[in-house]
């Protein structure tokens, strides 16, 4: 099973890391890849907002990276993963597995900003006993130099707030819709992480720790949409966890969410 | 088991199609005639927005339709069935099963127009080896001759769209409250079928193929009580799929809508 | 297992009571004090909206009431534990667990202003065999004498809409924003029941008996945040059902509820 | 929705009691009777074993009771019910329902042979504040003046196993093979109780209080298909609780048992 | 997602046809091929029993053949699709998809002896308008002319009973113990379809119409692993239905009968 | 929520490691001491089969211990943890959390035996990258200096199974119902641990890696009940993973080998 109207060709690379292994609360996004591969089939290739179909993208399903238990060892696996992937679509599991992505891709590139969908900060310095928690994998990004933006984070620690809001690296943006006007001005390459939990979990009922107040789809897509032409040299959506919705609404919001990233940026 | 109020006369005849033998993705959507009525009686018979109540209104809920599984032979089942119906109030099953509904009455007025709610075109010409698939219902019924309102559409094929936009007989509105402007100058009589994935999935996440960025309860029935006095012959309720829905909220709407229907057109 | 952030101290005193024996649809409600602790436990104790802290308030968790099946006897249990219980943060259970804890107050300072957020006017006079009914509870609080400011009700019979709109006693407002203003002129002790139906279904699918049409965790929020300065003496949270809710989602508001009431009155 | 077979005469009245309000761990048995006569749907209505056929047996499916929600009342409604039944098939429902029944037969027969295939002895006086509660359905039928057969019990009190064991009442089988030779000498009118968790919980998931190392579905056939000519003036299958089996298995053995003791007794 | 323990070459060709348009009671057996190939990965390659290993066969994992809705139109299709098929081992879909794959190895190779282990007869006529349902499946195998053991059929109509004890081409074994020895006097190749109903509901609750009664794994492993050397020219399993088995067991029984009938007759 | 019949005092110590990051097929250990807990209300805390009480019995109950997710650290915080701990009646989480508990008591003792129920060898030197997986638990504890019986197992590699039947510290039997004369001559200290999947998968369907082909609970208590005086220094239950059984009755088995276990050995 393959993400729909993925081809053989294209350095365009989709894959999965089906780790949870650190989730604190409840696992269950190791199931995410296949389960987002699943439900894309029943998208359709074209997208009516874009006007564009994926038939016309060449990008690859590269399947998923076999994962290791230990969360240190897991680091070093995606790290040696990325060496043979030039743009990375990658569909998580937990979101502790977004740092070795983007360790890789600033080491390559020098700088990098990255766009965060979120409702948690994910900026604790430690958590469970492991640096490499879902819980700390910003600050460990903040910490390899890049500038992160950070949209729609409602749930966090004190310090956690304190540091978005006076970090001179972080752009803290309550809401997605100033995205747009913020990216005008970004030089860098740009990452999009998206932690599924942004979404109000209405939305997005499958994922380890919902938080009430979200965004919608609508106002996510509609965002999207209207970002200035920037050079994205990847994302991901992470934290989609399958076995909490059995009415698959989530997986297909990722999905869809795949598709249309793929269409805007590279379509 | 029959509907929350169904009295033993009246000529408004409510039943049950439970078939969902094309559905391409995951069945289940033959669960909802007797799902629906299950949850019918947790609502009330009053309606605060309309002011009216089910009690006062003589309908028969005549139980579900004897289906056979080829699709061919379904239609042929339906048009039997529809001879003795003179108002029908059809809870589906998958959306195929209006074909044979809207045909019967088609026959008997010379014309008609149907208003389709649905997240999904449903305008191929053939799917999964049958011409009487859900994914083609709304092809077929053009080449009845029926008029056609599509709302809420976000999911085809361009081919799709392109014909959606430029048939005659087609009028396209993407979101609902254009509806009752529209209708002031249709002379047919009127059929309404809603497909409940019109709804965001978060509203109704008890379906075959969620799509995301819907529409909600509240501007659908916003839109519906303002709807001007038109000669509707019929509706229908079509591809709730319980199994998806362990909460049963996409049933309860679907019940509200079969209440509120009634009400707002013969109570 | 206690909820979030509960202490050993304090006079605010957190129970659970686990009790669904007159609901007569489908039962549940008993596994929603459990259900609500074990989701606290994932929130954060600090709340960004409030820029307040759990950890400085002190409040304690004393468990579950231990229930009888006979609904006349479970008032007589929870009258008999109110009297232990200064300020009561109560967790349903079903609804009609909220009469004896507002009897109890009401007895306590003479007068009680009882604010109710629900879909259902539970204004009937008896049902299923008894006046315990959750579907009686507000009838029963008005005979005590309380006065009631009920928000979001959109089902009942035309006897209750008829009572709600003409009783002096009973204020009904449609939606929530239209509370801060009115609570400016209160001057009872304020009491507030929150039965998790008020949200719509899509926020609170985990309920027994989901209305569509209802009201979203923001348009909850914003509106307590804005209340003017009056006493509450306690609040409770009921009728959400575990088991009608895989993701949790419904408990997981629940709990945040929970939270950000107690921060905003004792915070 | 009538049990598979059921016919428009006959004085063999099936009828369900859905009430599970005094029921301690989790509530569901209210789901048993439309979810067993579901079920029936799928079996065939001839049995190979006693090569009989349900068609040829006249019974009628009354519906269900509407029960009240108090334990006290319930007792009432019940046996008001049982004034115009003259052979009962009663499906529950939790075990307290079978106390009504019994009581009317053995006031209508003046004695009564009570066959119980349980788990639990039911044999406290007393349980959640009500001596109707389902842990003291045997109790109760005892101070009738019936005379039990017990069958199966591996759980209760050791105050309940000395009160099985010594009293004079009471005959104690723990295999359900020694049955056909102790009826032998029964004289008196019999009526059969099965309570599903009689069996092995592998064979019955779905029941409030599964307790391992109970008996197989073949066991117990078996030994009904052995058992001499007695009086059998009714009997029921309860403890059925659907949510807790999404297979169905549970709901179809009960369906099965009530096919098999018609066919055995009236076939 | 292979089978464990597929390779890219040898004869040997397993494949899945996730079909079940005719299923009377409920859908879901489409979704069985991938969910017992993903519940293989679960199992080690090494029989224990057997004292064989999967890696040591060679045998190719062709995926799911492509299938429309209509039952006539599916016999085509795979009748089509088992040209290029030399051994096939074929993983349903409901059991009406053995019938085309009978077909072709009939016609293959002049005679054929097919062991069918089920709890129902499947040897109706027509059923749902169709010939073709899975109710019919064994009915048309013997009209092409094969040879038919049935084995743990417990649930038929007195006509198909009649049938199975009375036709010349039908040998009828209640219990799976009796099968070794009356392969040996077979001359004819050979085909075993299973239906996952033949187990009893307890090792297999994840199947359309669970039948109580039935035989366990073991009994089956050790009448598999005493059979005498004969030609068996492909296997089916067939029936699995996912949905209905949160926890899989069912899934990894199909699995391990997969393995362990690879290792006995190509290990 | 403490397990049943727990009380204040006494040097029987119960607690729960809530830990699954190594398990490489589907996660959700983690949640078994507090479903265990849960069922254990649902028992009797007196046994018909060993006419003894919980309630004569001192054992305490610990709640459970707080775990890293890195499966080094975690071996490290048991071992801390034990260092309080007389008796240990542990309840897993996954096997690979007995490691720990067996190294300190062998430590302790300087000899121990330790009994495996389980379906699976667990002999693997390194999975997943690590060696503290719970596919390795059993090496490690070779590794100790342990004597081990192994019964019931039926799944491994072959190099597994070579280990198992030839190295001079383990005993291996296939049927429990061998142990009995077995342990009559052992003279060390002796541990038992239970891997769920022992039992066959209809006895025990929650859990991570079920295998076909098990025993039964009545198999496993009467071997139990027939053991000759042993020193048992501990024991624990690992491996019921609450998410893949909504039945419970994997929890409710588990609860009562914990209480049988207490009342042979300590009651």
């Amino acid at each position: 099973m393959v993400f729909l109207g993925a081809s053989s060709q294209g350095k365009l690379l989709l894959f999965g890391i089906p780790y949870d292994s650190t989730t604190c609360f409840r696992p269950g996004a190791r199931f995410a890849p296949d389960g987002i591969r699943f439900f894309s089939e029943n998208l359709e290739t074209y997208s009516p907002s874009l006007d564009k179909d994926l038939e016309a993208v060449r990008f690859r399903d590269l399947g998923n990276v076999d994962v290791p238990a230990n969360p240190e060892k897991l680091i070093k696996t995606v790290e040696d993963f990325m060496k043979n992937v030039e743009i990375p679509i990658m569909i998580g599991g937990e979101h502790s597995v977004t740092y070795p992505v983007v360790k890789s891709l600033f080491e390559r590139y020098g700088n990098l900003t990255v766009i965060h969908f979120d409702a948690h900060a994910d900026l604790r310095d430690e958590y469970s006993g492991t640096k490499y928690s879902h819980a700390c994998v910003m600050k460990r990004i903040l910490e390899l130099g890049c500038n992160l933006i950070q949209i729609g984070i409602r749930s966090g620690t004190k310090e956690e707030f304190e540091l978005m809001k006076n970090s001179l690296q972080i752009t803290y943006l309550y809401s997605p819709k100033d995205l747009p006007e913020i990216l005008k001005s970004i030089k860098t390459p740009v990452y999009i992480t998206i932690d599924i939990d942004f979404f109000d979990p209405a939305y997005a009922p499958g994922t380890g720790t919902p938080e009430p107040c979200g965004f919608s789809p609508i106002e996510f897509f509609e965002t999207i949409y209207k970002l200035p032409p920037v050079k994205v040299v990847g994302f991901d959506v992470v934290e989609v966890s399958p076995p909490y919705d059995p009415s698959g609404i989530t997986q297909m919001l990722a999905a869809k969410i795949v598709r249309e990233l793929i269409l805007k940026f590279w379509g």
